[in-house]
């Protein structure tokens, strides 16, 4: 039987992140990942296969890190944990560790629908065959309908659209699509560039049946409608893939991830686990929190990386930074949203500044940037951001992060110290997130008087 | 006489920004600007009047915030400031104050080179009547010169060379480009371009004099070199306007600005300064820094403006925040550099990331990204930030701004909470902020042991 320091099982965001963490800080130590995957997908990356890349082996995560960074790599479906005698079995082996790192993932969240296991009906795996699958009969199809109006489902939609699929629609049992992660005002800019580019929406609508013989045919909403559907998309979220962690005995959460301290440890110490598979943190409250980002991933592997022989470092919660984009309109959110913010609980003041994102606005390149800010009104602490803009809008995201991870207050933002320069921002007199952070002050003063 | 509760003498970034915050901050008050000119130019927009826009009509800043925010606005040249009566005089009228705000701005410096007064010698005056009659004169001239390679000069030099000049030749003293606000490696970077889009450059070269008769036809350099000139640029930094403080008998510091304190008052209690006019402190150490920036300006003017009736804000000092691009290779710095965090007395760790600004790196826009981090060694407080790759370094810039503000430790940096998306960020893996701390941690832990 092999000995390992460090076994990580998984190779996706949180996997990956995590071993290369565990490398910088222990150099000698011997670390294996062990993944079920041959080759693994990109994840924020899949709707792109369908038509702005060629197919999903142009969406692939390079495995340069391991050699590059002395990581071992086993390809092997791990059967089970053996946490008595430490030792992990896969399908053909056997490795002993010291400290073990889960990162085992999600699924795809399976909806309750009549017919959901008709033929045509596709969730999205990552697995490189199975994709290849769906693009390959996505050439003969008419029209494709997706369950759910998230990240994936208006990304995907968009890029088989983009492929030339002649009907694409997009169904959303809430009022608007992405409204889980932005106001409702950015949700309705986005809703109108999707339908701007031919996407059919059907918001507030329920999915009752998925139908046809033995493959499907058409959906049928609440309210009767029925939609003609060569292939169905099930674009609706993710779940914890807590499997091996539950044969072994480790503690779930109530959302079904692996519970995990904010050092990432399991309740067994010698195991950590991050990204997906693991239960979270707000960092605005410490509630649990049922958001899946590879983001996040990538933090808490950062953590549970550093921490295997000693912990160093602890998350402070997830704070929830998102962007995504159709066509050239991009949308970003760092924190809580006003709607959220509401719901947790604080007494809210938010402000809004539109600039453009050159100066002067005649430069080539030059975009509308639309910058929302949302304060608790008493202390003056950003919550969080949300941004509408061209792709700059990316990392605009990350500084309105920088700022809710700091807690800064508005007053601390209004002396932010930009950079600024005509072909990359906007001018430091129209500095978004600034102007933003003024326009609240004003509010607040206001309410004060 | 009209009487106004807050008079600001300047329009530009440290004026204009100054009134819209006074008017935040004091919604009921009389506010007043004074300018000279009758419109005023983006200053860091300069450089593209002369080839990527048409002209200097194109880069102005808008009037409309005056009447939108209800400030007053008069044109005319300050004469005198009576601080005994409280009384501005123009050469027209006369206005009494209760508090003043001086945003004078700058000069551009000028070289003690023999033959800078002749006909065909021109620095880079603020003012929309002089320019466009060097870019009417551009028309007709093969060979320019460009004496200093900062910002502005291989702004304007690559601007003059896309306007179809034949010879442009940039001349910088230094060894590098750009070494006052990059390190070394990113300085040859953005020569090498400026190179291959056909700018002739004589780093580490000094002229001596600028040579013809009445019209200037060379310039000669230190080492006997004579190059042919129609037209020169002067671009080698800018001094502080502070002619009218001092006739008014304030307090004028060390590098020629008008001495103010962390909450931007002068010596005299009713009157404030900010932008360049005003002597500055850097946010590390609190020595004067001779930085002039409009971003800083904004910043000095958001804490003078906010703070005429009573003090409610103090400025941490300038970290500087600079970003250039040409052609497409962008550039930014928030912070010291490695180089200038040595000069401070600094122990240093410093640490590079590669990555590519889309993931995966096949998508459209995809772009390398270059960022190096500098620490203090000890206490792995981030002390600045350098960015090298296209637009999106603008905001990168930001982030790392955000970063340094608010003392985070690499640490600290090392869990920063980014947001990615496949369009418009690196992957979350990959994130260079993030990816460049750890990597300075394993270098400060390899030194530990």
């Amino acid at each position: 039987m092999k000995k390992v320091d460090v076994i990580i099982i998984g190779g996706s965001a949180a996997g990956l992140t995590a071993a290369q963490t565990a490398r910088r800080h222990y150099p000698r130590k011997k670390i294996l990942v062990i993944r079920k995957e041959e080759k693994v997908l990109i994840p924020c990356g899949i709707p792109y296969i369908f038509g702005s890349l060629e197919g999903p082996h142009e969406n692939l995560i390079p495995d340069m890190a391991y050699e590059k960074m002395d990581i071992g790599l086993h390809i092997g479906q791990v059967e089970s944990i053996d946490r008595k005698n430490k030792v992990v079995r896969t399908n053909s082996d056997e490795f002993a560790y010291e400290k073990l790192i889960l990162g085992t993932g999600s699924y795809p969240a399976m909806p309750p629908i009549p017919g959901h296991a008709k033929k045509g009906v596709y969730a999205v795996l990552k697995d490189v065959e199975y994709l290849a699958g769906i693009q390959e009969k996505l050439k003969a199809v008419k029209n494709v309908v997706v369950i759910g109006g998230g990240f994936i489902g208006i990304e995907i939609s968009d890029e088989i659209k983009k492929s030339g699929v002649e009907n694409v629609s997009v169904i959303e049992i809430e009022k608007h699509c992405l409204i889980q992660s932005y106001d409702e005002e950015f949700c309705i800019e986005m809703e109108e560039q999707l339908q701007s580019r031919g996407i059919n929406l059907f918001t507030g609508s329920k999915v009752v049946s998925i139908d046809g013989g033995d493959q499907v045919e058409s959906v049928t909403l609440a309210d009767g409608q029925k939609i003609a559907a060569d292939m169905v998309i099930l674009g609706i979220g993710a779940v914890a893939n807590a499997d091996l962690a539950k044969s072994a005995g480790l503690r779930i959460g109530l959302t079904g991830g692996i519970v995990v301290d904010r050092a990432m440890r399991t309740s067994d110490p010698d195991i950590f686990a991050c990204g997906d598979c693991a239960e979270k943190v707000s960092f605005f409250g410490g509630k649990s929190s049922a958001l899946r980002l590879a983001s996040i991933a990538t933090l808490e592997a950062r953590v549970a990386g550093a921490n295997v022989f000693g912990i160093t470092r602890e998350t402070p919660g997830t704070i929830g930074v998102w962007g995504t984009a159709v066509g050239g309109l991009a949308l970003g959110t760092a924190g809580l949203t006003e709607k959220m913010a509401k719901a947790h609980g604080y007494n809210v003041i938010s402000a809004v500044n539109e600039s453009v994102n050159r100066h002067p606005g005649k430069l080539t390149g030059a975009a509308k940037i639309k910058i929302k800010l949302v304060f608790e009104a008493n202390s003056g602490t950003l919550l969080g951001g949300q941004v509408r803009g061209d792709a700059s809008a990316g990392e605009i995201m990350n500084s309105i992060s920088a700022c809710v991870q700091n807690r800064m207050t508005a007053e601390q933002i209004a002396m932010f110290q930009s950079g600024t320069h005509p072909l990359i921002t906007a001018s430091p007199i129209a500095y978004g997130i600034v102007n933003a952070a003024e326009a609240a002050i004003a509010k607040m003063l206001k309410a004060k008087v």
